[in-house]
């Protein structure tokens, strides 16, 4: 397996929330938070998961984001809420407003929510599940620090803005959509500097907006902003549409900043002394506006198992549907345990010993 | 212009009115219906405009779609309508039925529709933008055909299956994405075709599953459904993603087809004798649920322009937003007349000369 690790879900929740706790969160928000973390790593999903943890308590020790904070409430209806977070956590937050969101749409069939000024709030496909399993269609998308190249364009003016939906079928089952609206995201690009290998053409631009294939140039281009970034989903220019992977980054920025007055665009940003203030969008849609639940899921049951089903390409084992591959590595992990790599295992140890919280792994 | 000629727009509109009224629609289902397929072409969306007018006279001489039809209700509530459309006309059943999401969300804050057994709408776009003048987000999506292999496939499991968006920004402005979740349609292919042009790689595969170039054999193999077809938007396999593009298509047949008991996936399909029985969703959320109206306006208005006024990419002139081409394509088209190639243009004349209609081209 390489240097990885498998350890029970359990403790590896219970060790993040006492890691959290001891960083000055309540004890709802350090449970929330472990519980979205330790979700992304059970899921497969390593790069939202505890490989994070590093980087919420350099966050929270620096007070970028906070543990207590109450959310300012700048507008609500019986179908809507848009909260300022005021820099608090982005995963316990986004639950909680979820959660708000799902009894909303309880009454009225239907709600929505944006919040400004938040901060990283891990997988989006943790928040649509949430609503799925009321028998509704969960939707979520956040904007994230600038890094994305519009059509045409050479400097980054949106994130990698993923958007993510479920819709719940029988027994348990059901389809989540949680995609990055770029090509790749800046992890991927990192993975291959590391491994001195070239980009395929259509991830990236350099500084003219040219497509370049250098990843380590890349990499300093976009840290330094002198320009270039990762392409949209489509990739360069518009021989292969790259104008509707622009476009669907534009609508998260839309649905999540513009709807709550937050930052968007090239003004989003990371650095050391402060968050991205990146802003969120929930909604939720009760089944039963459309269907009863149970048809409605039979069908999504059967539309999900025919594309199972479907012949594969040549030399292709299988086909799979959104959401798949996640639900099985996470019954994976229930079994076995959730995977850490050696890397990510060691880290937490230490930032456990920092804190004097015993590593369970 | 290479044979193109210009029209104005009422004149237009009036030939299309008095075609489909003479072919047995009510003189407002035949108004609304040329009113949308002549905004196609004013937006230079010649594709979906009056060169489709020749199929609707086919489907409607025989009996695949009609007019005066009365759609069963399936579901309503006061958030949300469900319709069997019984083989309705597409696109005057659109409009109104998005007309009554709007004074819905007017009531309530936000409404959704799904239609099934219907046939093809036109330009999802149309629909959006009638929200968005109402100071609404509007949404909207049509199932199609299947003519879309899934990633690690080698069948058509989905149809070009188009997503819309459109917010309001001041002053008349607005986003309006239209993208269809295939990296290309149907028709691209056979513009390559015409011109004895190779594909580029990424866009279509054979019926093993494997990426190809020649635009003719494909054709063939998607007309006799030997298996093979369009790739989703990112293309073939992962390495670009193209299970984004993938996920996308089947949440449209999702939130069209699943929602409202219609046909979807490969049981889509287009033939001489049956119409495709696509299904269709629209949704209308008001501004107002998150902001101010002309305050959220305003930061639309900002966004979009920082994006026109971003720096282009060497040799490349200007970037655009979703929906800017459109705008501008639609105001010239106000000032010198709607464009209509030499080839459809006769195609219409024909057409009005079989019904007694004079052409005014």
């Amino acid at each position: 397996m390489g240097g990885e690790i498998r350890i029970k879900r359990n403790d590896l929740e219970k060790f993040c929330t006492d890691v959290f706790f001891k960083l000055g969160l309540s004890e709802a928000e350090a449970a929330d938070s472990a519980e979205i973390l330790v979700a992304a790593d059970a899921r497969g999903i390593a790069s939202h998961g505890v490989g994070r943890l590093w980087r919420y308590e350099n966050g929270l020790k620096k007070g970028i984001m906070a543990g207590g904070v109450q959310p300012e409430t700048l507008r609500e209806t019986p179908i809507s809420l848009v909260l300022d977070a005021r820099g608090a956590m982005g995963l316990s937050l986004s639950k909680v407003t979820m959660a708000k969101v799902i009894d909303k749409a309880e009454t009225v069939g239907a709600a929505f929510a944006s919040i400004r000024n938040s901060n990283h709030f891990g997988i989006a496909g943790y928040y649509t599940e949430m609503a799925a399993r009321r028998d509704m269609i969960g939707i979520c998308m956040t904007n994230t620090a600038a890094l994305g190249v519009p059509t045409f364009g050479r400097h980054a003016m949106f994130g990698t803005n993923p958007i993510a939906v479920s819709v719940p079928a029988l027994a348990g089952g059901m389809f989540t959509l949680d995609m990055a609206t770029t090509c790749v995201t800046r992890g991927k690009i990192e993975v291959y500097d590391r491994e001195g290998k070239t980009l395929p053409s259509g991830w990236a631009v350099d500084t003219k907006g040219k497509g370049t294939t250098d990843a380590h140039g890349l990499l300093e281009d976009m840290l330094f902003q002198r320009g270039g970034g990762l392409l949209p989903l489509g990739g360069e220019g518009e021989e292969f549409s790259g104008y509707k992977g622009y476009g669907l980054a534009v609508l998260v920025d839309i649905m999540t900043a513009v709807t709550s007055g937050g930052v968007f665009g090239r003004s989003v940003m990371d650095s050391e002394a402060t968050s991205a203030r990146v802003c969120h969008f929930f909604g939720a849609i009760r089944l039963d506006l459309f269907r009863e639940p149970e048809e409605l899921k039979s069908d999504m049951s059967r539309l999900l198992a025919e594309l199972v089903n479907a012949e594969p390409a040549e030399g292709c084992e299988r086909v799979y549907y959104a959401g798949l591959k996640e639900h099985e590595a996470e019954a994976l992990s229930a079994k076995i345990g959730v995977p850490l790599s050696a890397k990510v295992a060691a880290q937490l140890r230490q930032i456990g010993q920092g804190l004097g919280i015993a590593f369970p792994g």
